[in-house]
């Protein structure tokens, strides 16, 4: 998507050829950094201190990571070693593993002279096929939005989410954002509510920022506005990301969608999750088994910002002793899930309804 | 209630016996420091400046204020100057009016020459007077936290909480925390849930600060935490206040407490709202016609907090040009309370509900 008006991935590859460029997130919304990863320790330090982060930008980071450590050392032994070290940078996300499955795959019977080209070649092609992957989201969700803006007569389309699922956590796009790009370039009025997402605020941070820069009303939230916005008929629909949906469509997604698709159920909103199919957990039947990380309660007690002279400062925002607990995740049952718009399509929220979009899956679990 | 062992209220009269002192609430929880009030305008600061808020402790101050405008000038007129100037302090409170009209009866027939003692009287009366009706709103609704406890075999009663409805709103006790701070002080072992109620942090600051300085145990969570916290079965109450609460029992209080009592609804947690009599609006059928304030953009895009060095600032912590909108409350339909805890009694979360406990305000309605 664009940062005013010059059209960005969050990796690429550098003009030399033999590096990758990121967008420093960790710096956002209040600098645009531009990092090149020159080795494979640069890749790691990039994905654990969340310079990238979003599953499917920590896959292609790895990637790339892999094909730098090839530039160094292109032996078997070399190979491992890559992806046993960027195994390490984070603990959960699913794509990483993922990721490094591909390269092995990809570079295994390479012989060490062609394993550079192959790497970068499959690095890039991951990044494509994730791009891909979100462009299709955007052409299935956008319909949703339209059939809203036929019955709002010119008025924007005002569509809420949560956290950050837009092009900052994949290499384009996004998930939750994908349709909302594709219908704002399509000329369709859309204005978007955008939570800022306690504790980590991705929404005021990372949401604001990109739907900002490409040039998308948006408006930033509390979170604890939603429910009353659509009490009020302010919102025509919700469109969310998630971290790992499970077989009969429980979401589990950033702390607080739940009471969001609450709210919406109680509302009559309309409420969607957006993931590639990568994110469907097959092997788990409901989202009871899904472990709910809990994360350093300094997210909770502190908060980073810009001092009137513009530089970066943390502050520390509760009393002296009190203690803080941060649940990163919580669970959506199904049956507050209007539907699912993924890239093959969009389905209704249930067991049934993903089993339609992925019939090898319902074989497999009959 | 305590601080450090010390006990406190929000307002006292000075020791000279011709002012009064607060605690002043735009310091907490970074400092302590009590600010005494000697003339009119210094308890008119007071109330604009929000060094006092809350809807009983502004109707406390305000009668402080026309006390200390009588040592100035007991004339008829000095007493409607006061009035009007401590009446503009403040838009919406309705307890500021209520006190200043409470003044205006007690003086208006006392020669000159007795109004300043009579006004102290007053004024300590009404404090008086709120301290009572906070302590049986605690006296009723520790049974319900005893009921709980009964069945916990020891373990913490889990209540959660959102924005302050404690002490520091009142002049003692506090509405929704005064069954905590009873059952507290009674032995029996509860844990507070302290949601941190963006965008003024309420919460993190006020409650989390007078729970801590009383030693009531608690957790501060961020506000999208709640739902999580009751599908974990790690909630048992939910108590919140009301700054308005309509004939039908519909709830108005701080942004996002229609998402905790969703919440509580799904998960079959109880949610009980705490208020004195003097909240209920009788002259409002249901919620729709509460008007909801709209405030300043800057309390979602800024934040204040201590640096490491111990001094306070105020960090940006949006991308520049990116609008926020600020509600300040949400309406809590009827159907979602579990009941009310008021100075009268407890009752069932309905219409029939609150007439069965003000038999004078059914006759009129009917």
């Amino acid at each position: 998507m664009n940062i005013d008006g010059k059209p960005y991935r969050t990796i690429w590859l550098g003009e030399d050829g033999s590096s990758a460029e990121i967008i420093d997130q960790t710096k956002l919304p209040f600098a645009l950094d531009v990092v090149p990863l020159r080795t494979l320790d640069d890749a790691a330090h990039a994905i654990s201190s969340m310079q990238v982060r979003g599953a499917p930008l920590i896959g292609a980071t790895a990637a790339y990571g892999v094909a730098l450590a090839m530039r160094a050392d292109a032996s078997d032994d070399g190979l491992s070693r890559a992806c046993e070290t960027l195994a390490g940078t984070r603990p959960t996300a699913v794509n990483l593993r993922w990721a490094l499955d591909q390269m092995k795959a990809a570079l295994g019977d390479v012989p060490q002279g062609a394993r550079v080209a192959a790497a970068f070649a499959r690095a890039g092609e991951i990044c494509d096929e994730d791009v891909e992957a979100c462009r299709k989201i955007g052409e299935h969700g956008v319909g949703l939005i339209r059939a809203h803006a036929e019955k709002k007569a010119g008025e924007p389309v005002n569509i809420l989410t949560h956290c950050n699922a837009g092009w900052l956590a994949t290499v384009d796009w996004g998930t939750a954002l994908a349709p909302i790009y594709r219908a704002h370039d399509e000329g369709l009025a859309v204005h978007v509510w955008v939570d800022e997402t306690r504790p980590r605020n991705q929404g005021a941070s990372l949401t604001a920022f990109e739907l900002g820069a490409h040039g998308v009303p948006h408006t930033i939230i509390a979170d604890n506005t939603g429910g009353h916005l659509m009490q009020a008929g302010l919102v025509d629909l919700c469109i969310v990301g998630t971290d790992r949906t499970t077989a009969n469509g429980d979401v589990a997604n950033k702390i607080g969608t739940y009471l969001k698709a609450l709210a919406a159920k109680d509302n009559g909103v309309q409420f969607f999750v957006a993931l590639p199919s990568s994110t469907i957990d097959w092997t788990l039947a409901d989202g009871r088994a899904i472990p709910i990380e809990e994360r350093d309660a300094r997210e909770v007690t502190h908060m980073t910002g810009q001092l009137p002279d513009g530089s970066v400062a943390t502050v520390e925002i509760v009393p002296k002793g009190s203690p803080a607990a941060n649940y990163a995740f919580d669970v959506t049952p199904a049956r507050l899930v209007t539907g699912f718009i993924t890239d093959c399509g969009i389905t209704t929220g249930s067991a049934g309804g993903l089993a339609m979009l992925y019939p090898e899956h319902r074989a497999k679990a009959a």
